[in-house]
């Protein structure tokens, strides 16, 4: 029998991690890592650090690098998707059956918490689907999100008052969501928040939540849009990725 | 000087303080606790158990206990919240001029993450606009509605949609949220799902989330309705004070 921790580690700062995800690793007989390409280094660096630091027998945990199969786009995006979750779904389970054939316990380190904007789940039901016996733990980890309101000492909502999560490419489609007054993007490919009017609209911006390079910009969307879509650019030239998130609202407290 | 760190700590699984949490605490000279009243006392006890169990030199940290404000309902909503705010925004200005005559840095224990429907932020803006010069520091911290996913074993969000965070009071006066197809649902004083039509609605529902009395149901709504009602208020007249929390969506893939 296999149990698959689903374990949340934070967005880049290593204290992130909870007394339960140090626990959940250490626990683990198999811990498994996925490498994303070269251009993204940065953060399988960041998981070798994790484990180094926090697991208390390195010698008798098995850690293992597998490279994460790659996305192929040319189909729509949902069943291209689906697609690659069957893809990783089976490279997991053959990680298994070689590393822990009379089962054990795996550890998955999940960027943030595994809840939000996260494939691990829809993964793992795909492991049950395809006949493999698994017990699911999730740890919770901290959010970008969380990180985001934390370094610019905001509340993510207003008083009393209702918070719409979305994505850049929602926000594209079909600007400003109704009955919120306080708008959080993620994976936003890009300045989606230049789609909307300015008017009235204040935005706090990170970039690298967590980690040395960590950038914030905060205004009013009229003052700060340009400012931050040049930032944004110069950070992915010089880093080679980004992963950056915003909260928008509408005349805020302030 | 004085620097006023907000440390998340999570809903009521010790576990799940960060590493970073663990530090502030030990960083801190002196740790103000508020006391709720009587049916709250498991609260109290609880971060008297953190400090018990994290602080590696309790003797050098001042641990100080007061008792919160209560909040004057008789005016109207906004009103007496602001009132509020400033009466304990002045308890804590004379706890740190008592205590920290000289400065320091005080730790203040925040439910869950600071910024999500907390006081903390708006607090300490207070203590700044009556001339108190503090530094604030904010400590993300595990959330209810993470502890509630982790726990359900489920994404909050579809894949590649929106989420709407909210109030109970808000759902009951404004019925479901457009352009959300999930919805989690805070600070609601009971049942507030029940305004709406239950078809195609399913909920994920938790009570005392982290702690041993957790309570966890789930279900379509117009199966589970009722007994989330019913078990609601049998464990409200066992522990005398109930925190709940749930996931509403609409047509899940599941
Ligand atoms: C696939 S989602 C994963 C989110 C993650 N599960 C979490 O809890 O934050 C990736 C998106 O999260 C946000 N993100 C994650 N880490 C970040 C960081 N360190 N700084 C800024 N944004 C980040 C960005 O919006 C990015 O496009
Ligand atoms: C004033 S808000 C504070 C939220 C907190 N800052 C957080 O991050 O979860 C209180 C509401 O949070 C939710 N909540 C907090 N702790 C909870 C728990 N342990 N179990 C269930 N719900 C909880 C309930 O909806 C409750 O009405």
């Amino acid at each position: 029998m296999i149990t698959l921790s689903l374990i949340g580690i934070g967005t880049g700062n290593l204290d992130h991690v909870t007394l339960a995800a140090v626990r959940a690793l250490n626990n683990a007989d198999l811990i498994l890592l996925p490498r994303k390409g070269e251009s993204k280094s940065d953060l399988i660096n960041l998981r070798r650090l994790l484990c180094e630091r926090l697991l208390e027998a390195p010698v008798t945990t098995k850690i293992v690098e597998f490279d994460l199969p790659s996305r192929d786009d040319h189909n729509d995006y949902l069943s291209a998707v689906d697609d690659w979750h069957a893809a990783i779904a089976s490279v997991w389970a053959q990680l298994m059956d070689e590393h822990l054939p009379n089962g054990g316990r795996v550890g998955m380190l999940v960027w943030g918490d595994p809840s939000l904007y996260d494939s691990s789940l829809r993964i793992t039901q795909r492991l049950s689907a395809a006949g493999k016996q698994v017990d699911i733990e999730v740890v919770p980890g901290i959010t970008s999100l969380q990180v985001l309101t934390a370094e610019h000492k905001i509340p993510l909502n207003a008083l009393a008052e209702p918070v719409q999560i979305t994505t850049g490419r929602r926000l594209r489609e079909r600007g400003w969501p109704n009955d919120a007054a306080t708008v959080a993007v993620m994976l936003d490919s890009g300045g989606a928040f230049t789609t909307l009017p300015f008017e009235d609209t204040y935005i706090w911006w990170g970039a690298y939540l967590g980690m040395d390079k960590q950038c914030l910009i905060k205004g009013w969307l009229s003052e700060v849009s340009d400012q931050i879509i040049q930032r944004r650019a110069e950070l992915r030239d010089t880093h080679g990725w980004i992963m950056d998130i915003y909260l928008l609202a509408k005349k805020p407290e302030m």
